[in-house]
């Protein structure tokens, strides 16, 4: 049995293993006050090239969204998303468990357009009852998007320039970034987010590491003034932190996320090619680890004897989409086997 | 000046002025543990042809909805409502103030189908992920809608047997509840409510008094064991609670209640008899108090130097959809003076 | 049967009464938009010699606590409150149900001294882990205590110098404040609010009025830019906002609001001084409207045949605390009658 | 430089980092769904002599407390803890920001007295305000407490009755359990908590683990029927949920778990006997892992440059409280040169 259900059914890279053995004995101070974290920060902060920007981790996505976005709103506020996006579909209430609402714009393909978003608050600003609806407080957007989909430089740029035209911060939920710096085609880079987004998240759980998110502040720092109280509050601080330090300083050393992410590319390009040449309807243009296909029923009962993906709609009465999803993990043996198996 | 911005404008029914007054220098205990509350209590329960009902009195709409709300749903629950529902829009965020998500369904001028909640639940139950995502505790819908528009009794049995499919509650906003009964054609009546809803309650700020609202617990009683401690916590427990009982004491002796709601509905229909002889375009047909025309935006400007009234929407570059409300309390007359300036 | 137990069993000051019949008909724009609050808000300003003020209207006074806390702190913050305080005790949780701790302190009497205050917060910024801990965002007192007690003009200043120090904000609640500024011997009248606290409320329910408190907030105004949205989301923005502004329109007109609560001090002199005389031990050496004392059992037995009051504790196996409340509406003759009961 | 600061300042047992290292590389469905978590199940379920249990596996303590704090209580019910509880203490406040009050009661070192507890409750029945009062909905205890103090089986079957008499569960906090099992003349073992306690958690962050705490959850079994959704929404589901499950099956394999606790237990007895002989002053009598001794001030600055210890309270003008905690990785060598440098 193959899985590309998801990109975290592995552990972690060998070399955050290796590091992992090689320290396991050391004492550390708790609570990520430890030199593992101070040396990642810094290694975080050279590669996005923001020397001044704070860097936090945490354990989870869901987590750091809500944590971020807790920190970020005033008590009157919600968060401006995708319908699609995942704080507002796959996150069990976790942001309104925090007492905000999610504010669900329509989006293409999991993207949220500036244009969309400036004429929502410009709307709400206009409305003579605004005072008696949430307020747009910032605006979620997730790269690679839940379809895989990626923004463009200028995309990010506008969203940024509406966020600051209304004073609000742009955060972008990067769970799976590492596959989004690293597709063939895409101008955006970690400059880009530092210049674009006030606040990001780094994601490790899905490119490479065995839990752990982190956070870079750009702006709106002042919020984030009690930040470890505030994740000590949501159950978001890890006793034993340089876990995520060790993880993350592993990751940023000699470019190591960019390069396992640009291996799950390059199996999900081979994945892709191969599923065309076998005469697959490809359903989103992804061009990261996630590749969605149009399978006729038949033939996706067949499949799931031999393999496991991902179940993502019903396409007709006869055809349901289905995701596969690569990772740095994924072996270039396993595409093979998985193609002889849909020819 | 004439105002029909809204049903709130007026003081309440003369007779409950009078008992105000008459019952003043009385003394009560407080916290709604008073004879006038239990008076009202009994007459709502017999107008309701329920005996066995619960009945609570808090002071206004919002209040009530997510203090209800908050009191049937569990932790991981949402509500399911109308995106024009008015727990959706205009409630500032008060239900995700007390930590759930208002689940958005498409609606018909403000009406959910039967047809559309059980979709919507059953696919829910058929997504594999569903536990990452929030569960349709309950089922929320307003009578009349936002939109002045009306269930009917079929409609009401058919959304009673998809929340019993599902064992949810299914709860009715009544904050204009009495118009919704005047009305001509409609075949619900409180009987109806009590038979199709779990929970519901019965307006009294829009239909005649200060301020106050009613809540039936048909169902779910189990739910309201400790409701005085739950309104306690929510800031909705009133010290001198005979203000409430006194209220709805009158409006349910003499069938108060519903006479000067068909007053309103009389107003409402001689309203839109001229306006349409006026030629004006009715945009949504309201069998309620709440009248939706379309006016010509210089007429709509015009008229607004003496006669206020609500703004809807944007019709079209040069037409805007306006509303008109009328009450207990609107005067032939002015009813009268607007069409004069209408024609 | 004579009612002692509370200050909230009569309805309204007959000067409200009339005013509420005078306007009933009147139209006036919702949510406290009218000139009834307008005008009232200008007379609260100037009888608390603080132009700048600003004044919001609430219900009842757990909701006022409730919205106002939430609106002064940070989301890691807590409460700094009498173990007695009101917040700590008597609200059925609805502080930490928006979300935040009350951080109880010994008290005498109900009263906080600036010594402890400042002890606690000096101590919690000294602990090694304070950012594990909750931070002291804000300090509550009561005004009268619980125990009927008051602070003096000295003891006011230096907890507002404590609290500057710290940079928090110094919340009064006045739920009883009128009895508060027309006792006998205090020197703290509104001007002294003004001065000393960041925000406060002037009870309305207790004194006079059928509901409502007003919120004076001299300091921290721009945590109320949006109160308007946050009284929503707290479901406590009253529709008919007017009632509010009516009554402490009428209240602060002609000084009406400290004459009613004058009369309340004399009927509790009265009962006091009777109290002695008969023999009774007065348990707390209140000022103002609440009198504590202590009881023989089976005297207070009897006494529950013929009159209502208030069981405050056990004394000791033969003896009981009770509580005795005069009011604005406590009838000389009612006072008589309980002293020859007692006598 | 030694630290003896926490029991938390290194990585795993190497049982456990060999697990992480053979396994890395297996695929594994996510959320806690892989073989390795139902092993881990069993095993505790059989160590614990209860085979109906339902066990999860969380990441760190605090958020254990407030998910399954948050699980058990109604909306208007508080938790009942000791005063220096962990809840009540050091956890920045995130049992309030999950809506509830923690209920404050006096303790000895550290320990609930089922005295105290009870007369807690009856006296919040017996008060004729109970409903407006937080409702202790279920009892917390921590064991090791904060004091390293243990619970006899004799004091926790009494509290189990006094929880059972009110039907409110009786919850564990088992950070430090396995020093706790291991002490020296303990009689509760995993059995006696399986048969007084509804839920507990057995503590691995700090007894062996990276990270993670399991779940037992004896009874009340039905609150925990959607425990992954509410995980979830507390941004408590691991994403690779076989880390907590590989750890917890290599710890409760072969008696793991209690063999290095029982030497951390060897560790603070060793300390313990060379402080006393050193003339030492044992502030709390503990017979787990943490010792607390009065250290004069200026030895106690000169120790602290070679070792790193807690910092608990002050003694007197003179004098200090400080904490020395052992683990399951505390070498004999550093307890040795420790004696020495206090001798």
């Amino acid at each position: 049995m193959q899985h590309f259900d998801s990109d975290y059914m592995e552990g972690a890279h060998e070399k955050i293993i290796e590091r992992l053995v090689q320290t396991n004995r050391e004492q550390t101070p708790g609570y990520g006050s430890d030199m593992y974290c101070e040396s990642a920060k810094e290694k975080i902060k050279t590669a996005c090239k923001n020397p001044d920007a704070k860097v936090y981790f945490l354990v989870g996505g869901t987590q750091t969204n809500v944590t971020v976005i807790d920190t970020l709103l005033k008590s009157y506020e919600g968060v401006v998303a995708a319908k699609s996006g995942h704080v507002a579909t796959h996150e069990a209430g976790a942001i309104e468990f925090g007492g905000h609402k999610v504010l669900e714009l329509e989006a293409q393909q999991g993207k949220l357009s500036a244009e969309t978003v400036k004429s929502y608050i410009a709307g709400y600003y206009k409305d003579e009852n605004y005072e008696h609806m949430v307020a747009p407080g910032m605006v979620y957007i997730s790269h690679p998007t839940e379809y895989g989909t990626l923004y463009t430089k200028r995309e990010l740029e506008e969203l940024a320039n509406v966020c600051r035209e209304y004073e609000i911060p742009l955060y972008l939920d990067g769970a799976r970034l590492g596959y989004g710096l690293a597709a063939s085609d895409t101008d955006v880079d970690l400059e880009t987010l530092s210049e674009c987004c006030d606040v990001y998240y780094i994601g490790g759980t899905k490119v490479g590491a065995l839990f752990g998110e982190a956070v870079v502040v750009n702006h709106y720092q002042e919020c984030f003034h009690r930040f470890l109280s505030i994740m000590k509050q949501h159950g978001a601080l890890m006793a034993k932190g340089r876990m995520l330090g060790l993880q993350f300083d592993t990751l940023f050393t000699d470019n190591l996320y960019l390069d396992i992410a640009r291996h799950a590319i390059k199996m999900a390009e081979k994945l892709r090619n191969g599923l065309e040449k076998a005469g697959c309807q490809v359903f989103i243009d992804s061009p990261t680890n996630q590749q969605f296909v149009v399978l006729e029923n038949k033939k996706m009962k067949e499949l799931s004897e031999h393999v496991s993906f991902g179940f993502w709609e019903n396409y007709d009465e006869n055809h349901t989409v289905v995701r596969f999803a690569t990772s740095w993990a994924t072996k270039e043996e396993d595409i093979d086997k998985l193609l002889e198996l849909l020819a």
